[in-house]
């Protein structure tokens, strides 16, 4: 098994987590969580949305949020927008790196149920987005495919689609002269399984052999670890992640469906395999706790409950498997 | 990826779930789960286990369980029992397929924490079980290692270890004129990943190729699915899992540690990648929904909440991509 020696993790469960929640969350509680988690050496850390408050209440607080955390210089802030509104206010608030993506979903009905946009508006957004960036003197560095393995309303994206995709929004950046560095794939519903993320993964790899590849996995179907380890195994190095699983998928149709990749899970798994990620379990697992206190209800994280094997060996005052074995 | 094209799932959820489960379960509840598992046409459903009721007074019913199933004549009903009395009490009970299996614990802590014996003292209990069996008419046809890769009290377990106790097992089964068909890998505690199950299955592999492998796998760390994925390329087709993932670890030190690997979860996970379990998925969700109302919390499982993709297909009216790829 050949795997890649370190991998960087994005932290989004102050964003993707906490834009789902239904009990509603302070402003305090979430600027505690993501201090919290800026002890814990991310390289990245997704901390809010800036949507329209009307569709998503719950980031209404996003440039309060934003004021009132205290940032780790380690660690990069960053936020989601949708549109040139959502850029303006992320770039008003002074402490975010301000990316620019491109992104696209590869389901017409989800692109329309989740942003209102058919996926030819989507494609024409993203000229407009690639010249409000401009203005503002902020290239383009990402390409994202939402769906990217299969959808809930429908069914499984043929992966020729995906990459047809990626090819217009590739186009509309280098017409643009904007250099695309990541192309992210996400499994927003969670349809993925081993042998379509390396087959996807595998095609992307094939077309554009110099572009980062980040996943975004959703664990909805219980596959979001076999799923990363697929991509490692394929020399994927860029993972999205969610502390405790904060998130779920609105689309699942059962209001307690799991959420993105437990990034506790995700570091820990790391740690067995010899895969370097800079972020501190330790002081993770007691976030990924806080987490679940401050949502009220039990998250899905599996580490936080069945306990730490680099604590077991520190106990036993034994080396760790990987650490004999490479 | 080179997958087997079919697997068996042994369903351990009765014996194992509810052997664990704090509060009280009725003789009628358990009876119609089994009952229910039945519909599901497994291969084989390990329903409870003969021992001790002053120290599994959850188990104290096993006798009247048995006797008020109704079963499958296409399914195997065994059961787990530790010493010659717990093996005598299977037998009296005319509906199971008594096994013999010789079975060892990897680490000597755990062994005399979990069955109050040394390796040595289990290992002359494997001589005394062999010529048990031989006066019923039994043959020993399993050898067994739990805690295979590691252990909370004695950290990462030694694959060599494993491979001398399995030797040692093997003896014992010669000496006394059995033939040993599957030698079995328990990760108690889970303490595996897809890097060790690849070793160990693989050193297991070359010193005993004739013989099938089973893998009973912990979630206890959330890599469950990974080392199922792992165990799959390396050609293994015989695994436990439990409905729900009911069950848990005593000895993890939290008490609701995630359990067995979760068998929908498998069996969903197996469509994907187009390996026939012979399991009808449908009616194994409503079952695992029914072990939830059962036990009385939630259950680990992640399909029962995400949805199954072949109903999402069905309702779509598409076929699967397992199909297409095939």
């Amino acid at each position: 098994m050949s795997l890649p020696k370190q991998i960087t993790i994005h932290e989004v469960g102050p964003r993707e987590g906490m834009q789902i929640e239904k009990n509603p969350v302070s402003t305090q509680d979430k600027v505690e969580l993501i201090n919290a988690l800026s002890e814990c050496n991310f390289p990245e850390i997704e901390v809010v949305s800036f949507v329209n408050p009307k569709w998503v209440p719950q980031m209404a607080d996003a440039e309060q949020i934003v004021e009132q955390i205290t940032c780790n210089p380690d660690t990069r802030y960053t936020s989601v927008y949708l549109n040139t509104q959502g850029m303006a206010r992320a770039l008003a608030v002074k402490k975010l790196h301000v990316e620019g993506s491109l992104s696209v979903t590869a389901s017409e009905t989800f692109s329309k149920k989740n942003t209102n946009r058919s996926l030819e508006e989507t494609l024409q957004e993203a000229q407009r987005r690639v010249e409000a960036l401009k203005t503002v003197g902020i290239s383009a560095s990402e390409v994202s495919v939402m769906a990217a393995f299969g959808c809930n309303f429908e069914g499984d994206i043929d992966p020729i689609k995906v990459l047809t995709l990626i090819d217009r929004l590739m186009d509309i950046a280098q017409q643009n002269d904007e250099l695309i560095q990541t192309i992210q794939l996400a499994d927003t519903m969670g349809w993925a399984n081993p042998l379509s993320i390396k087959n996807l993964v595998g095609m992307v790899q094939d077309r554009w052999p110099a572009k980062t590849i980040n996943l975004h996995l959703h664990d909805t179907r219980g596959l979001g670890l076999a799923n990363v380890i697929a991509a490692l195994e394929m020399g994927v190095d860029d993972f999205d992640s969610s502390v405790g699983g904060l998130g779920g998928c609105p689309y699942a149709g059962f209001k307690d469906a799991p959420g993105n990749v437990v990034t506790e899970d995700l570091v820990h798994l790391c740690g067995e395999l010899g895969i370097h990620t800079g972020v501190d379990l330790d002081r993770l697992l007691e976030v990924s706790i806080m987490a679940q206190e401050i949502v009220g209800h039990p998250l899905p994280g599996k580490v936080m409950r069945g306990g730490s094997l680099p604590v077991y060996r520190r106990f036993l005052g034994i080396n760790p498997a990987s650490e004999s074995k490479r």
